[in-house]
């Protein structure tokens, strides 16, 4: 049986065991505390402390979130145990480095500037009418992130380094979710469409026409010498594609995958770095979320939500409500597009009640 | 969130978990052996002799398996926590009683004869040219089923009671997985097509056209007041149905739900007897499931099906094989009905090696 370590214990570390649970694989997973929603689905739990005996006892390991305590991957990357390869880690924990790659790499992203420090914003904002500063390390989910317009430099606290992003007027954003194996195999579901609200994703639905999306996913994996399942978000502009940013694993934009399709993102991860074999993911339906961010469900929304036809309900099991934090998601499909989009936006009325400022957020 | 128990610990047991392991639910388990699959995926975990706890800390109580220890099922039924209810056990703990059922109940079945022990089996074998000998307690899976034809009887050393019913010349076998909530909703999937190989279930698929399935599981259902997922079984003759027999609980004919559908029999079942609202499910695409019975895959078979497109591997986990026993299953969609079945054929090649009087069953 082969041994899988997972670096986190949220829930897409969840849902890659609960989506994997029956094929041939001990799970390990590291955590910070042993309340974390991946423990109660994994065979063996290790606290970060004992992250040696973690790498050491599993086969092959892999990350469930990029900004986690570094000795794990550092170490399992020394021993080749590492899927993905800390290039595409390093690329990530450096926004300036990610960008420089894309440029490098003939992948198609919007304009930048990069400043080193605070004193270099005044000068480099004044390029752009409109844009986002954004913090080089440890942004996610639209943390260290600043948007501005006119020659203003936002209230910004961190040193640096930034990197400055034209504000691209894009007609939506949409995402990938693909795959690549040890054999530069490569595979991807189709592309899908998404609603951001305040930094954060809040629906998701697919699949959409891009064809685009699949090339130029192809080409970033090759790249990096990709292992594993890669999130990829696009700004698409007059029917162009501009890289917004990649999660080097699973993605939240991928979450509609558990429904209507022949695997999800999260089994496919999981056969991807363990080796296993694949073939091309296939949409069998319309699919897509609503995320649920910063509440518990009352049962009555519970309620209302399962009444809607062709839902699943995903609660991540978290033991603590904040606001901003992914608390869990609606899957949804349909084999009619329209229908789709009216549950969703049934179930974002269930759980945001409406409001258009949203409070959650 | 609610608390459901679950008596038995095996893969039915594991899989409505997992299937549901995102809903709130927290979910006990009530085990012979802390080894047993459903453990490893469990909130919490009782031994038999603590059945009174496990109970008490159970909002509502299933079974994964109807034959086990009938302390835990009778406390629960004491207590009004036990869905579905111990009717539908009775009546399959006693074939007499079910064959007396179906026929009070105007419920479809073939011609039977109860004996009430081994001296009157010689006088009722000769009402028939054929047929089946079956003890009235404790068989499943063909344990304690006795083929005859002619006048001899066959060895039995059971004491009795018997049925003994007449071999049905039918042109093949077929399941429905229905559902039914306290409030009396019905819900059924689409009927499947059964192959079965020396009284084990080999392969199934579906969805096949019967409308006559869904009108006799809802009559059955509605017979015996039962809440949950029922599994019913049909020999189809020259287009008209006999009832074989039911299971009172999530069934291996219904395990091809858990890809191509918008809800698999395990979060039906596990929504159901909670309480938790139900819709009509939908089938996005044809589906099947082939068991792998009495074996380990070696890693070369699990490559070689996963290998076939639109395939997922279900294994276990049972720490001991034995002849007969259900190790796993292979699940299969495609969108074609002929490629699904060329797709079932390659993996019973792969798993039993072709051989036809298969040495595993």
């Amino acid at each position: 049986m082969k041994r899988l370590g997972i670096i986190g214990g949220g829930q897409l570390g969840l849902m890659m065991i609960v989506e994997s649970r029956c094929l041939p694989v001990h799970f390990n997973v590291l955590v910070v505390n042993r309340d974390e929603p991946a423990c109660k689905v994994a065979d063996s739990v290790y606290l970060v402390d004992d992250y040696k005996a973690f790498v050491d006892n599993s086969d092959i390991v892999t990350f469930e979130f990029e900004h986690v305590d570094a000795r794990a991957l550092e170490y399992a990357s020394s021993q080749n145990k590492l899927r993905p390869n800390m290039k595409s880690i390093s690329l990530k924990r450096q926004r300036t480095l990610e960008k420089q790659f894309f440029t490098e790499n003939g992948l198609p992203t919007g304009k930048f500037i990069i400043c080193k420090d605070r004193e270099s914003l005044k000068g480099a904002i004044k390029s752009f009418e409109s844009g986002v500063i954004k913090e080089s390390t440890g942004g996610y989910d639209g943390k260290g992130q600043y948007y501005y317009s006119g020659n203003k430099v936002p209230e910004i606290t961190a040193p640096g380094p930034f990197v400055v992003e034209e504000f691209v007027r894009y007609d939506y954003e949409a995402s990938i979710i693909s795959c690549r194996t040890e054999n530069g195999e490569f595979f991807s579901f189709k592309p899908s469409y998404n609603e951001n609200f305040k930094g954060m994703l809040l629906s998701n639905k697919g699949p959409i026409n891009l064809e685009q999306a699949r090339i130029i996913a192809r080409k970033l994996l090759d790249s990096i010498d990709y292992i594993g399942v890669l999130g990829l978000e696009f700004f698409v502009v007059n029917g162009q594609l501009l890289i917004n940013e990649f999660a080097p694993r699973v993605h939240n934009s991928g979450h509609h995958t558990l429904m209507g399709n022949s695997i999800s993102q999260f089994e496919l991860h999981v056969r991807a770095v363990l080796g296993f074999s694949i073939s091309e993911p296939i949409s069998y339906a319309n699919t897509g979320i609503v995320n649920i961010i910063g509440k518990i469900l009352n049962s009555g929304e519970v309620e209302r939500i399962l009444q809607i036809p062709e839902t699943r309900l995903y609660i991540y099991g978290k033991t603590e409500t904040r606001k901003r934090r992914k608390m869990g998601h609606v899957c949804i499909s349909s084999d009619s597009k329209d229908i789709l989009s009216r549950r969703i936006d049934e179930v974002k009325g269930i759980i945001y009640h409406g409001e258009r400022e949203n409070p959650l957020l």
